[in-house]
């Protein structure tokens, strides 16, 4: 099993790496996610599984004939700009060893089984994360996806095109849903619970309401060497002051909140800024409590924009709701794994928008610094083993039911 | 004169116009700038004024023959990114309208006169400003110069070559340095003192020293949504504070400290920054508070690093010391002007970097908001044909000594 993960681990470890930091970009279309999909189809292809490709451009790799009632497990094969190589391919590979695990024990499934690719669940290059999955379960409408669109100005409808896709089907799919009778997907932590609890293995209680916040600070572009302080309408300043209060309002609240993604016009040396654009992503373990903490920040940025003349507009660009994974699955997985710890996550999976429409739950795997959406995302070859072993074990369990 | 203004100005307006805000992106050797070298070479044709090229890329415009000890007077064509219709094209203007003012009023001037087009004053696309006048007196250096790169990775010496000119010959170039017996730079003020003096022509009487330093901060980039506050090394947030002492450090020494450009890595929304980096534009009156202005921000930049766990690194970019214009130049002009203004400037000039190797003096033109480097940059046109009157009195006085 060691040998057969490093193998798989191997044959990704190249595709879409950057040259800067060792980090992956891997981006919904583009070359390499071509590849990745070319690669799932080899693995499915060398299992004896029949890959199927949904309305949305998702990827089945089937057990069995389709049908309603199945088992389906997988994850992702996109990443974040510069990201690790576990987020995602973790959960892919796990999933097709564990097909070799229950196959090697003389598993015989009584339900079809099916390994997932879900297309673009970070949205580095369209913008809206787990766009695959919003479009197969139909909370996200085809017309404005296909009109998405990249740095580049390219749009997702010719994006697929361009990559002998079909934009055209796109939407909710109700066949592809029918078959999911429960949805395991198995991800490496993105934080530090697991190394606290001395665990290899957890399973998901819930997924924190998340959103993003346009932040914009108009001021007065200026000449950076000769506007006396006094004159000055540097949005720069209440900016400043808006990341520092945006951090203490969130200790306060028990929520986090993020200022990494910045534009600022025109972006200069010797210029005062004209503007500062910068985006907010905040997140709590509810969602009064994010509500409270962008409240609260907003008018900070408010009061700070009022000292220095500065015009701030804060606007909503997404938000996800709370999701609670389904308590008997979650508890029954816990069981089932020795007593996994059940713990909550900060991060968006596709799970999580799955979770609306049918039974779905989360396994983590440990991962030792709980850094993750950077190179030095990672977990042990003995946790990822494990991560097979729990997978298949809960597989089994479900397949058989 | 108004007339021949306006149509003057009229060429200009459309050249390298932004669609955004009304703005120009003039940078040295691309499409607009030749044209705008195209538009120079036009009126001089149109004055019978002969057209010399120095080894740097520096237009001259010859009332009469080469020769030492001319009177030269000029600015730059070339914009910041987004800039204003005045900073620079001003000056040249002028100066060919001064030109036709002295013949009309039957001037015989006894030296030689030049009117000169600077290249590449604002150093938007390559970097450092002044490049043509810096070249021209030697004290960049010429294999320095030329490879230098713009955001494409295209060098000097490229741009220059596709642009038809010789790289090979840029440097120092004794027989034009020898031509200038006194260089006069006239420019919209930067600033808003002449509108508070109610003038509306002053003389400059120094520029502040005035540098840019690189601020670095490198954290650990993580994912936004999974890591705890307390288990962050955000760099954003002493970069936030470093925005705000600097302000506070400028403020209580008489100085300016502006961060008008950021990088942010990767620049995800939903990841915490692994580094930021911000680059610093400081001025003050003399060099001594520079330094110490730039000091103070540095220390309290790397306690605020320390705070975070954030690697603070402040280095030097360039720095250009105090320059004083001649005493005696300065206050001849302002006699001569009836008393006008003599004012310092926090901006950098071609007539800063020429005043180390020969007599030189600036005219500014009252700016009613005093803002520049942006599209609201204004003289009001009854300022501008009292700057045109203005050079040419100074003209006269020069070519008739």
């Amino acid at each position: 099993m060691q040998r057969e993960f490093a193998r798989l681990w191997a044959e990704l470890a190249p595709i879409g790496r950057c040259d800067a930091g060792g980090g992956y970009s891997r981006f919904a279309w583009n070359a390499e996610d071509l590849q990745l999909r070319a690669w799932f189809l080899a693995q499915a292809r060398a299992r004896d599984l029949t890959v199927d490709t949904d309305r949305n451009g998702n990827q089945w790799a089937w057990w069995g004939t389709p049908a309603p009632g199945a088992v389906v497990t997988g994850s992702h094969l996109d990443s974040v700009p510069g990201g690790g190589a576990f987020d995602g391919p973790l959960g892919v590979v796990s999933a097709f060893l564990a097909v070799d695990d229950l196959r090697s024990r003389g598993v015989h499934p009584t339900r079809p089984l099916a390994v997932l690719n879900c297309v673009d669940e970070e949205g580095a290059r369209f913008g809206t994360a787990c766009l695959g999955s919003r479009l197969l379960t139909g909370v996200l409408d085809p017309e404005h996806a296909r009109a998405l669109t990249d740095h580049d100005g390219i749009t997702l409808a010719e994006a697929m095109a361009a990559a002998g896709a079909d934009p055209t089907t796109l939407g909710r799919d109700e066949p592809a849903l029918a078959w999911i009778g429960t949805f395991i997907e198995l991800h490496v932590e993105q934080g530090r619970a697991l190394v606290d609890l001395g665990a290899p293995i957890g399973v998901a209680s819930a997924i924190w309401p998340h959103g993003r916040w346009k932040c914009s600070f108009h001021g007065q572009g200026n000449h950076a060497g000769t506007t006396a302080l006094a004159d000055r309408r540097d949005p720069m300043l209440p900016f400043a002051s808006t990341v520092l209060a945006a951090r203490d309002v969130a200790e306060q609240a028990g929520a986090v909140a993020t200022f990494g993604r910045v534009r600022i016009d025109p972006g200069g040396t010797n210029v005062i800024a004209s503007a500062v654009h910068a985006w907010l992503d905040s997140r709590a373990p509810d969602e009064d409590t994010v509500a409270q903490v962008v409240k609260e920040i907003t008018a900070l940025a408010e009061q700070a924009g009022q000292r220095h003349g500065v015009e701030v507009h804060v606007g909503a660009e997404s938000f996800s709701p709370i999701v609670t994974f389904q308590e008997e699955l979650r508890d029954e997985l816990s069981v089932l794994l020795d007593g996994a710890p059940v713990l909550p996550t900060g991060a968006g999976h596709d799970a999580g928008v799955l979770a609306a429409c049918v039974p779905s739950a989360m396994l983590f795997v440990r991962n030792p610094t709980g850094i993750s959406h950077h190179p030095a995302e990672h977990a042990e070859l003995a946790d990822c083993i494990a991560g097979v072993h729990a997978l298949s074990r809960v597989l089994e369990h479900l397949v058989s039911r």
